[in-house]
């Protein structure tokens, strides 16, 4: 699996950051961001400049270039942060279960909520024509394929040979993807994505696989016994997914 | 259920259409529906002008006013044009059987093909944040709401008591919208909307429905029957859904 793009601080460039408003709250960098992201899914990508994001951020457009490269640098880096904790999190979840299903239901449940969290439903970004059209977008899309190929090596022993016999490995792990995406839907068009529309989302991924609902309830319930784990080690991953 | 919007031409605006590139198919009408729904997908909504549109037709700007009140009035008839087709299909499918699951597959097959066979993959729009803010894309946002009432009102009778506990018919058919527009993403990839995969989408509605496998079986067993039918009546409904 190649590794999601990690954008740092652009090195060597002239100027530096200037004092940011005072009221917003992060590094100008996490500011930045923030406030891309609010007008990229606002207004649209490219009807954004990289001037009116320096205004919002408040700051001079030189200081944004000190940060990042332009507009597609921060597209790119907003985008990887709706992969980069589900990719990051497959492993954990691995180790905590011998159990297939039950780690099938924990990657997509993270994965939810990565969606679920991601500021101003950033996940959206990616299906913008315009910004398909960025470059290092390709990057992107490698990691979205790296993370449908995680969900099929997961899915691939769980799922009913009439459904890997119909779409493959391969095609299964972009429709649970695409799946788990339906937070982005909902997102948009105002819904909360609390504790029960979180674990729906998930239970349907292993629905798409053809567990049948035994196996599913078992998961659901093995997965909700690991996330009080979860919880006590470090107060993150049981908290309440909401709407940005 | 709200009907789907169907624009007509302007009537009362002056100027008269031009004659257009006699290369090109189709009416003025027609001509400038396509060009869009290229433009819009390549460049993005926001960053197309009336005047490339035209251009692209090979008419003045003022004459594609002569049939449409601008970008935005040309993006709602291009959105609509997504999801008349299954919404006009809903009454015939359902004469076709008395079996609910084989109407579900049925209609959820002719969703997959009206968005495999739309212009430039012109159903990507409407996930474009500069899109959602167009004047009347409500109306869009309202028949896509009616066509998930329409999944809802076909799955409540066939989703198992666990399915429909977890997320009520409503939520239901709009994760059976979602799911159809996995085409979307896979017609953006490339992808070739096959007869195999147009089938597997459809039984992945009944799937997400909670039905167990012989009853998938069964229906795209029956839906097959019914389609050759069809395709005898109107020389359509079989053909084989290609990208655009």
């Amino acid at each position: 699996m190649s590794s999601v793009p990690a954008i740092g601080p652009r090195r060597g460039r002239p100027g530096r950051p200037r004092l940011v408003h005072p009221q917003l709250n992060g590094s100008p960098r996490e500011q930045i961001l923030e406030a891309a992201a609010r007008l990229f899914t606002s207004k649209g990508y490219a009807a954004t400049s990289t001037r009116e994001i320096a205004e919002a951020v408040g700051i001079r457009q030189a200081s944004l270039y000190y940060h990042f490269a332009g507009k597609g640098e921060i597209v790119t880096e907003l985008l990887a942060q709706t992969i980069r904790p589900t990719v990051d999190s497959v492993a954990r979840m691995e180790s905590l279960t011998d159990d297939p299903d039950t780690v099938l239901y924990l990657v997509a449940l993270t994965d939810v909520r990565t969606l679920a969290k991601a500021p101003h439903n950033i996940g959206w970004l990616y299906l913008a024509p315009d910004v398909a059209q960025v470059e290092g977008f390709d990057e992107f899309t490698e990691a979205r394929s790296d993370l449908a190929a995680t969900y099929a090596r997961l899915a691939e022993p769980i799922a009913t040979s009439e459904v890997l016999g119909a779409l493959g490995p391969v095609r299964l792990g972009e429709k649970l993807v695409h799946n788990v995406e339906e937070v982005i839907g909902l997102r948009n068009a105002g819904r909360r994505i609390d504790l029960d529309e979180s674990a729906s989302i998930a239970s349907s991924c292993l629905r798409l696989c053809g567990i049948d609902q035994a196996r599913i309830d078992l998961a659901q319930k093995t997965a909700a016994t690991l996330l009080g784990q979860l919880d006590q080690v470090d107060g993150s991953a049981g908290g309440d997914a909401r709407c940005g």
